[in-house]
């Protein structure tokens, strides 16, 4: 992170420590799965950690596409028609794996 | 794992080893996208990975409760009316959470 | 419906008039968001009906799961090994459709 | 359809003719589920048929928000930062609602 300013070719993060919190509690609960799994813990109760796991990873994701629609899409729209037909049709691509 | 047999209450899964190996994979690569969000890595690539990851919980997800339906939810129809009621209430719920 | 008692073979669903009254309501927004699209209504209000048809969906066929779990696959269960099985990969199958 | 021209203050719909026949196409397989239920058929049958709608469904919905962030989205950000924020805020909620 302390050299983000230097390599940061993608800066369209609003706020990039609120991501890399909820990431470092979604790697917390996958252990967490692991673990269940391990001690055998009771199938509905996995279950449900793992429902809460696909919630907080579909809420990253759809975070993530609001800062892309916000950034480099509206600047695509401001560059010219053919940046903004690339950028949508990738973008709905993107949507379109997240819906199924 | 060495003392599943001691503590195993719920030895329903048919497959640990398997699940163990798909859960350490899908740590790896809930680790993945936290590091992509820091190298603040191309949105769109991001979702990918979200996609692919949210898609393997579902998988695991599915054969858990495969499993269960298999173990609990036959064994259960099979002791009584009541306690297959029970299981099957229980089942749905965790299933309505999956589907959402 | 009238001859339902005549060729019912499958026989399972607890409440079918609460199912085909539901439908009836999936089948009514169906046809609003034709006319929606027809119309042009304003397409974030064309989404917001397609996914309230999305999960009335869904709700039904949680609820026929349950049905079928409650009476196939007990059902099963009580017969033989082999049928339950048969009838739990069948049930898995679709559930793993409905999550996908 | 042949007034759209003078009541069309949202014609973003690239297609309208193919969404059209999509959605007709989805009311038939409402009304087809509809009688799968009436006429009692197994209940795995059904849920296939509930799948394949749901399916249909997100395609049409993810078709729609690609004309919507294609025309309504690429307008607002050649108009201002706020019309821009507005429909881009708008946009993720509809996307947040499909993907759950």
């Amino acid at each position: 992170m302390t050299v983000a300013s230097t390599h940061s070719h993608h800066g369209y993060i609003t706020d990039k420590e609120k991501y890399l919190l909820r990431l470092k509690r979604i790697e917390g609960q996958a252990r967490g799965v692991h673990k269940m799994v391990d001690d055998e813990k009771y199938c509905i109760d996995i279950l449900t950690q793992i429902s809460a796991l696909t919630s907080a990873l579909e809420a990253v994701a759809v975070g993530l596409l609001e800062d892309h629609l916000r950034h480099c899409v509206v600047d695509a729209a401001r560059l010219s028609d053919d940046a903004a037909e690339e950028k949508i049709r990738e973008a709905t691509q993107a949507i379109a794996r997240l819906v199924r």
